[in-house]
């Protein structure tokens, strides 16, 4: 009989290009697909919350996938991480309802940006985040962090290869946004409704032209972005679904 | 003019051959000699305060090499990291004294051992820590640390093939052996006058062994060595000189 398995997923994405199944690369859906099909003994598609950049980690991904094998879900937990590298682990596994999906069921999505303020990144700390040790008006940056907070429309701080999708909203909902020194790092942490491609990178880009005084972003979201802030300080917190789905 | 430099070095070991050089393998030394070499303009020896095996990690390393460059140690730290990949960071330099050597003129050296006895190790620590997950008599190993304390006869916990070495003294003092729980790890801190190959690991190994009830260390330390513990488990903390060395 079929069952649908919900997993919840831990990577480095170092060495990943990306959460997306890609010929000829290694990444997260393709390392799971493979494992799992074998298992199975025919191939299995994992649908996952939406996809990550290369580069860029998650504590909690939250993936789905249908199988026959009866295998109960503490077995399949502990069969899984001994086939994975040591660079993911699945940190849960449960059995759901046949319909669940783990990118139309999800509310919202936490994702946690770091930077590295300090003169010198420690070898044990480099690859989970972005090392900017120059100049930044900090204060000014954590106000305009606020103002992404509320219904946007994002399409500036979108990829470019994605922007103009014909018909698709590029209008989100931003819960919560906030930067905060903690350490030696400026975090900045968002939750929201779901993120475009790059976004999330995006608006940090922004918050750095701004700390730097290129953007104005006292008042109001900015209306461009600045670049791209670079994938390995990227890590995806946790998908959040509603109650019963839990 | 030549100028004796002395600096503290970070790493990660995972993706090296240990810290001596090797001819066609990544090593920590050799990494260092080449960038300092080229720097010189000819071949420059960097000595340490002693050698790291294959994967194990340093929190303070400590490095010294002569050098007719007359660079400022802060202009030099900074080269050396811009050259230097992000696994291995320079986190001190100074210029001292013409014959400070980092090996002979050290007093005590402080290791860390890590186990992590979770069921599931995350993919952001599986390089720092050994994972035992498996039932051990930890209170039994904690008394067994402390006997390792004193001035003993290393030989049965020196690697097989330094063990016959002729005159060479296998007598070590220990000052400070202990092993504590820390959240999810247990970690086994020792500083020392000087250690054997693979003596820490061979001690690690040989707690193990007592915690799994093969061996007998409640009352004096073992006369015989456990197995070798992983490399990946531990990390040189710090490299100690006398007050007028420092």
């Amino acid at each position: 009989m079929a069952r649908r398995i919900r997993i919840t997923v831990s990577y480095d994405g170092t060495d990943f290009h990306g959460w997306q199944i890609q010929p000829g690369l290694s990444t997260i859906q393709g390392t799971l697909e493979a494992i799992i099909g074998d298992m199975e003994g025919k191939p299995v598609h994992v649908a996952g919350s939406g996809r990550t950049d290369a580069g860029v980690h998650a504590r909690a991904q939250v993936a789905a996938f249908t199988i026959e094998n009866p295998i109960p879900p503490p077995n399949l937990q502990k069969a899984l991480n001994r086939l994975l590298p040591p660079t993911i682990r699945v940190i849960d596994v449960v059995e759901t309802h046949p319909h669940f999906h783990p990118r139309f069921d999800a509310v919202s999505k936490i994702y946690r940006y770091r930077m590295f303020r300090g003169v010198m990144c420690s070898p044990f700390d480099w690859r989970y985040v972005y090392h900017h040790p120059y100049p930044l008006d900090e204060a000014a940056m954590a106000v305009a962090a606020r103002h992404f907070e509320g219904e946007h429309d994002f399409t500036a701080y979108a990829a470019a290869d994605s922007r103009n999708g014909v018909g698709k909203s590029k209008v989100r909902t931003i819960f919560h946004s906030r930067l905060e020194r903690c350490g030696d790092c400026l975090e900045y942490t968002v939750r929201g409704s779901g993120f475009l491609k790059h976004m999330v990178r995006n608006i940090v880009g922004t918050l750095i032209e701004v700390g730097r005084g290129n953007l104005e972003g006292a008042n109001a979201m900015p209306d461009r972005s600045g670049p791209t802030a670079p994938a390995k300080g990227l890590t995806l917190i946790e998908v959040q679904y509603p109650d019963f789905e839990v």
